[in-house]
Order: C-alpha cells, then sequence, then structure tokens
C-alpha cells in the first residue's frame, strides 16, 4: 500500500498557508514531569485541525472537479471543515447529517454556505456515495483519503520546525487521519522522537488493532460511550498501514482522566478543549509511566463543545 | 516628555524573541459586524501580555544592576512576569505583594523563584521603593517604564505583520502601558488606522481624562468595583501623554457585556480570557455603533481567572 510521504506533506503545507492558522507550540510552565508544549488546533477557524486535511483536498480536486461539487458525511468538525474549505475555493458543498445532529452544528455548516441533507444515522455513508453517483459530486472523506493525511501532517511539520528537538509526541487516534499524518512528518523530521496515539478507554479499538496486529472492530454502540464524541471512528485500511509504520504505540485513557485534562487545559493553559482534543493531554498528565521522558508535545486536536457542557466540565468535582 | 519611538519597540522585539510567544492573530469567522481578528496574549507562559514588557526591562539592565536584583509590586501578572524574566535571566528578585493577595498567585510567583514580600495593601509601593534603596534593587513598574511600554508595543508590530490592513485596534486600558506601546506601532506602521483604549464603566478614569485633557483621579475603592481585576490602575504621566498622542479614544463596557464577552469567547473562539482580557471584545460586541466599520483587531490580554470564577462566568445566564 502506498503511504504518505514527507513530500505530500510539505506540499500541502504550501497549499494550506494562508488558510490554516500557523498555530503556537505553547510552552507549558506548570508541567511538572518533564517540558510540556501544546500545539492548540482548537484555534483554527472552525475549532479544529480537520481544515488542514479538507483543504488541501478540495485544492488537490481539477477545474471540473471543482465545478460538479464535493460532499461529505459527518456530524462534526469534518462536515464544517469541508463546507468552509469548499466555499474559499467557491465549490458547491453538500453535507450528509444525521437527522439527530444538534441544530446549532447544522446551522455552523450552512453558515459556510453548504448544502446540508438530513439522513437517518445509520445510512450518513450511502447516501454520501449515492449523492456522489447522482450529482457526479466528488466525496472527501474524514480520514480514508491520501490528501486528508497529507493535510493533517502539516501539524508534524510545524512541530518539527518550532522544535526541531521533540522527543516525545502524543495524538489523539480515532480514524487515524491526524496520527498517520503528523507521525509520518515526525518519522520524516525528528527520526528519534517517540510518537503515541491516544485513544479513550471506551473505544481503544487502535490500541487493541496494534496489538494483534490486524484492525479490532469494535461496535459502535461500543465506542459511542466515551465522552469524547470526536473519537469514535475507526481506522480504514490506509490509516491503519500508517499507524503500523509510524507510531510506537497507543495509550488510552479514562473519562475521569479527559475530563481533568478538560479542566487543566482551562485553568492551567487557557484553552478550550473538547473531550477529544484533551485526550493526550490527559495521557500526559495521569500515563506519565508509560511515556519516555524528554520534551513531549501534545495535540490539542479542537474545541467544539457546547456551552452547558462546557460549564459543567469546568465546575471542580466536590472533594 | 519624551515618547517611546517605534525603533524602541523594534529593538524590544529582537530581545523578547523566543521568550514570548508569538501570538498568532485567530481571525472570527462568527463576527457579525465586519471582520474580527484577536490577538491572545492569554496564550503567553504566564498566561497575559506583561511578560513583554518585563522581559524587555530586565533585558535593558546594566551586569551591575542584575547582579544585584529586581522588585516590583503587584499581586496580578505583572508579579509573575517579571519574576518569571528575572528567573530568565538569573537575576534575583523580589516581589512585594498586598497581605490579602490569594494563595495561589502566591505559589505562581514563588514557582519562579521569587522572593515574595507581604505587606499591607496601601503599603506595596511604598515597601518596594523602600527595598529597591536599601538592597539597591532595580524596581520594574507595571508601566510607568519606556522600556515596559517598548515591550508592550511588540504586539503592534506583530499586528502590523499579520495584518498590515488593520483598520481598527481595541486595546484594554488600565496603566495604560498597553495602550501606548501598541498605539505608537500602530500609528507609525498603520497610519490609516484607528485606535481605540477600552474600559469597565467602573473604571473609566482615562475616558474622563482624556475628555478633559488632563488625568482624572477616581479612588482606589471606587474603581476597585469592577470585576476586571486588571484594569484598576490609573495611567501615569508618561503612560497619559502616550495615550493622547495615540489613541482615537476610549470606549467603556458595562460589567454585563464583560461578563458576556468572556461567554462568547469561551464558546466561540475557544479562548479562556480573564474579566479584564475581555473588555476590547465586548466594545466589539457591544458598542459596535460607536466604532468605525472595518477590520478589527481586538488585544485578548489575559487568561488568568480562578478556577471557580471561570466556571461561574461560563455558565449561561438564566433565561
Amino acid at each position: 500500500m502506498k503511504l504518505v510521504t514527507i513530500d505530500e506533506i510539505r506540499a500541502a503545507a504550501e497549499r494550506i498557508k494562508g488558510t490554516a492558522v500557523r498555530t503556537p507550540l505553547l510552552r507549558q510552565p506548570w508541567a511538572e514531569r518533564g517540558e510540556l508544549w501544546l500545539k492548540p488546533e482548537s484555534l483554527q477557524d472552525i475549532g479544529a485541525f480537520k481544515v488542514r486535511g479538507a483543504y488541501n483536498a478540495v485544492a488537490a480536486l481539477d477545474e471540473d472537479q471543482r465545478a460538479r461539487g464535493v460532499v461529505a458525511y459527518s456530524s462534526g468538525n469534518h462536515a464544517q471543515a469541508v463546507a468552509y474549505a469548499a466555499k474559499l475555493f467557491g465549490v458547491p458543498a453538500v453535507i450528509v447529517v444525521p437527522d439527530v445532529t444538534p441544530r446549532i452544528k447544522v446551522e455552523a455548516t450552512l453558515a459556510h454556505g453548504a448544502e446540508v441533507v438530513e439522513v437517518p444515522i445509520g445510512e450518513r455513508e450511502s447516501a454520501a456515495y449515492a449523492l456522489a453517483e447522482e450529482r457526479k459530486l466528488t466525496l472527501i472523506p474524514p480520514f480514508d483519503h491520501p490528501a486528508v493525511i497529507a493535510g493533517q501532517g502539516t501539524i508534524g511539520l510545524e512541530i518539527a520546525e518550532d522544535l526541531p528537538g521533540a522527543e516525545v509526541v502524543l495524538i489523539p487516534v480515532s480514524g487515524g487521519g491526524l496520527a498517520s499524518g503528523i507521525g509520518t512528518a515526525i518519522r520524516a523530521l525528528c527520526p528519534d522522537a517517540k510518537v503515541y496515539g491516544v485513544e479513550p478507554e471506551l473505544a481503544a479499538d487502535t490500541a487493541e488493532g496494534l496489538r494483534q496486529g490486524s484492525r479490532a472492530d469494535w461496535p459502535i454502540e461500543r465506542r459511542a460511550r466515551t465522552i469524547a464524541d470526536g473519537l469514535r471512528s475507526q481506522p480504514s485500511e490506509l490509516t491503519f498501514a500508517h499507524l503500523r509504520q509510524v507510531l510506537d504505540g497507543v495509550l488510552t485513557v479514562t473519562e475521569d482522566e479527559i475530563r481533568s485534562a478538560v479542566r487543566t487545559l482551562a485553568y492551567r493553559s487557557r484553552l478550550i478543549a473538547e473531550p477529544s482534543g484533551a485526550v493526550a493531554t490527559a495521557a500526559y498528565l495521569f500515563h506519565g509511566d508509560e511515556l519516555p521522558t524528554g520534551k513531549t508535545v501534545s495535540i490539542v486536536s479542537g474545541g467544539n463543545v457546547d456551552p452547558a457542557m462546557l460549564a459543567e466540565l469546568l465546575t471542580p468535582p466536590r472533594p
């Protein structure tokens, strides 16, 4: 299987320049177990790293494909990322969302000028493929695509530029596009660094898959138990092949650890992270004994969390 | 009176490079009234812009002054900024704090290796001057100092680099060091931009002073009413002279507007701002009719807010 190369990631970086925010690497003076830097992808316009891959994928389309338009299925950050990227290129976009999607997310996608099609949750993928076929749209998948992986990999380029001596890099894993891309860049540019994926214990299919050497399939009801609603997907063949190549391991974190990391990021780092965006920091905080010491980078992948949940998450637990 | 020049700000930028975070300018797609960019100084290591001025002031000391050490008085962000800057230079630091300072802030200052001297609140300034005299320490004031103003002005340089077409710049005003520095840089580099200070209505001495053409003196009890605890100081002669020169006006915001802006920054921009750090955004949100339209930059000056207050601020008000 052909894996994404560092050259493809470099090309993606040229494409997304000026569109994706060049996020800073933030040193955390409060970190007690070795030095910690955060990469706050929550500061992207759409609140998550997804804009990097989506923009790179839309940018790679030819004139003809752009004229016909794109389609994506997602209820979360990828939907907004594709809608946003398409708008920037003046490309028509159709986003297929489950009919249980919170109104606020549908509105955000509509605000980017996309057409939203609501379908029963089990029919998202098939509806998107049917629309692609019928209306000659190009499907932009959330992770199973070389241009999407290369786009997410630009985060790794920026880490290598800002902290060439990085020793440990912690990355949330769900469909695996983010970890595939960053891992590829770090392997190429900081060959001595260790790269770890991080998953919720309640959706730890990748940890299991890498242990057994082939993808593990967890039913969606099982994965849906975690509060980290952005980490309920599973790797594709393509991303799994990358993860086997680039990860030194996958750590798992509990729901309480995720909630605690959301609070630490808010109180100590002044960043709003969604639960999915806080798992890597949870691994640093609570699983230090499973990690090498050294200059550590934690990816804060997104910050889209609804106001009521945020207020609840930030209320310190009673002793 | 000699005012700080753009060349002094440029020299400060060289000095603080690699120490202060080069914060990005974050475009806000949700902004409805003209384009809005945020400058998140809350992401500095110490959680506020103060590190820029403090580091520049300590860097400007000669060998002899550095060997003897520095002293500062503050219960807030300036205390931590001086302690942090001094640590980076290996310079001894004494920080004078009121004896009512929350333990968490004292601990943070001690963690930077500074000596903390607690005195009754009314004696902060005199105690600092006495220590400076007695122990031959150099006093680093929070705003009344050219090197401090030049350091804060580096924010203006970065805005001009990232958004040369900026049309409106909104800056919190208290002692006025931040607005003096940024205003000086913007006047020099974006001469067509309008520059506004923003104050809480409950501590609006600068708005009154600029209207009458000379500094207004509000008793501390009056200024202390605002939730924006970083905005309770008043300009010095030096900063007031700058503000007269560089500001197009001062807007005032209510306590409710400040609270609402803290929520908007968290929910929409994924940034934790302290109330003082949210006043400029409150002006954008609620006082658009007093501002020209156009590309607007709002300075989010800091994010140090205690967990209990944060949880309370982020709980949406009952309808």
